[in-house]
């Protein structure tokens, strides 16, 4: 599979440069090259901000241009937030991605997510290198830092790379239902204490109110512990005075 | 359609809640609220960093603890990066807004998505007002800050609300969810009586125990009607002994 390369284009801030390397880090993109940083390199500013993507700013390339940069480039992806008079198609982080990791690209071809400066965003020369403007979709306010940018194209690698694999849990692991049997014996407890209670009070309308207890109470499907709470609910509620 | 609001619980820095703001008026979200804001409130900072979303910012309503902030809320995200010995189920952004954007929680209802302190996250008791956990997937060096968390979430919605414009949700259940003001409500009863019949026999581990009751009585989400029921069902069996 492809890991897009992050390719930030005359980037001013030390501090943004510092936190692409931390977004990029977060979902697993490791290869970052830098255009004509406004600041020099090495910058201590991004050096301070990058945290555990420390590696990954130290490992940064540095080039002169964008040509240059883009050498061994098969296939680039302009993310900007505003449409421009640039021939080229617009697909949004999704579309993006998907090309990116369903890929046919050779091996010597890399592909690359091109970001421009923070105040003018990419030129139509910068984009002319590159095949397709990605464009996320957002209100009229678009104001997307440099580095949410990269958080959200990266959010959408990781996600798509990782696929459906195992992501969710409908619950934590300990978090086993308690078998029918169970809520079975607890709702027969229950409903001899109800019983007692006088709660039904009119036995024609019992049946379907207690059905719909059993519903509620069976929905967030109790593991056994939680059946056992509430066992001891119930008792300790039964055997005493209503407090006020 | 419902636009999730966006709840911060605790937040540290000024120009994090700005950023926040700020996130959140390029994805179109626009109800802010705000737990007990570290540095008070209104705060300068913040507003220094809102830009465009300086309405966002001065529309936030500000809450002195989680339980006022969701009196109106029916269903809540807990937005936090690891997951924890929490009963909750996991998902992931995508199948989060998946849910509110199919929800058919009432007009009254409103969904929260539910964001903790820069440091620390959300803790436990804060999480047991939520329904669920949500967690952007990310490598091991999960360093996303406050706003990207936003920016995230608010993309995925964004995207999925424009997308989703004009098909139909195939689901359609009738369980509209009851309101946090009502589960807290009767959650002071349900405490005052466990109280009263020295259900917490053991003081120290009555804060733990009452966290898992909460839990686990949220967790299917009763409706205002089964919220009543379920005041019925304590306070019967409050009143009377034990049938055998």
């Amino acid at each position: 599979m492809h890991i897009p390369i992050i390719l930030l284009i005359r980037p001013q801030m030390g501090e943004n440069i510092g936190a692409v390397a931390r977004a990029m880090g977060n979902f697993g993109l490791s290869e970052l090259r830098i255009v004509a940083p406004r600041d020099g390199w090495p910058n201590p500013q991004a050096e301070a901000v990058a945290g555990h993507a420390l590696p990954i700013l130290q490992a940064a390339r540095i080039f002169p241009d964008v040509v240059s940069a883009m050498q061994d480039i098969a296939r680039a992806y302009a993310t900007t937030a505003r449409s421009r008079d640039v021939e080229k198609r617009v697909v949004i982080p999704e579309t993006a991605i998907q090309e990116i990791t369903q890929s046919s690209v050779g091996q010597g071809g890399k592909i690359a997510l091109v970001f421009g400066p923070e105040r003018t965003g990419l030129t139509n020369e910068d984009m002319s290198w590159c095949d397709s403007i990605v464009t996320i979709p957002t209100t009229e306010y678009a104001s997307l830092n440099l580095a949410q940018s990269v958080v959200v194209m990266g959010y959408e690698w990781f996600k798509q790379s990782l696929g459906e694999s195992g992501l969710e849990s409908e619950r934590s692991d300990t978090l086993i239902p308690a078998p029918i049997e169970q809520y079975d014996q607890f709702f027969r407890k229950l409903e001899g204490y109800l019983d007692a209670a006088e709660f039904f009070k009119v036995p024609e309308k019992k049946p379907g109110m207690w059905l719909n207890i059993k519903n509620m109470l069976l929905r967030g499907r109790f593991t056994e512990q939680e059946i056992r709470t509430m066992h001891g609910i119930i008792r300790a509620l039964s055997e005493t005075k209503s407090p006020s």
